[in-house]
């Protein structure tokens, strides 16, 4: 099924104390190298017919992100991609 | 940086209201090629040194996805990817 | 302006990966007498007219809640309420 | 169990993309007279012994809020309180 990922992050500037917790609770997993997290939102959306990048844009714009405050991606789904999965 | 990128995801079988929400809200947008739409989280983990796939799957699994509930992906983030994002 | 606030939680037998690592954070706050920590959503529905209980449930059931992994409680907000807020 | 509640907002002059969807889903499902959604976290912190509210803050200011895009409350959870849950 033909899919665009958008991508939503806080912008840079901006704190996000959801991932300073995860980045402050790692010395206890025994992880010290770790320098920051960020927690952000993925959105997957299918297409019926072709993936419409522009369209992407456009619903996230509207309805995913806050512009003042997050920065958003949007890409085409690569099926076949070399992400490393959990069982 | 060197920087790893984990991608939480409802399992598939799991309701996804907050996707449903956007999903039934397109049509307003003049949106009507979109059959699903799903909300996840996407986590940015910035390493000291090496970024470490292993270190990252260990953090997902404890502190930042429900197995039982949600998959999750562990990837190195390409420094010059292709994606597109707003200005 | 009349509201109604639905809490949404995880169920109490879903681990909550998030929770969990704010809570493991705490110990480096100095916070040593603190068992749980979960983290759900709180959803604030302002209606034109009379809050709508029955409305405000059925929204709940299909756009903001899973009710296989998670409990969702409904209740007019109280104008006046004693809870205590940051400056 | 004694447990503090922490509700987090974004403050009003922010915009809530996620709301917003839910509140345009809303005609289809009939419901037309609610005029804003607006989606938080809600965050139950249990203590080991007495709830205590000053710490919740502290928690809450370092750890689940950002202060410059989010308005935070602190409360004692009341444990016979009169909320009308899902079944």
């Amino acid at each position: 099924m033909p899919r665009v990922v958008v991508d939503v992050m806080l912008k840079p500037e901006i704190l996000d104390p959801q991932g300073q917790a995860v980045a402050n609770a790692l010395p206890r997993l025994g992880v010290t190298d770790v320098s920051s997290v960020r927690i952000g939102r993925r959105i997957e959306i299918e297409f019926t017919g072709q993936p419409d990048l522009d369209r992407a844009r456009e619903i996230a714009d509207k309805l995913l992100a806050n512009p003042v405050i997050e920065d958003f991606s949007v890409r085409v789904a690569d099926a076949g991609h070399a992400e490393e999965s959990n069982p």
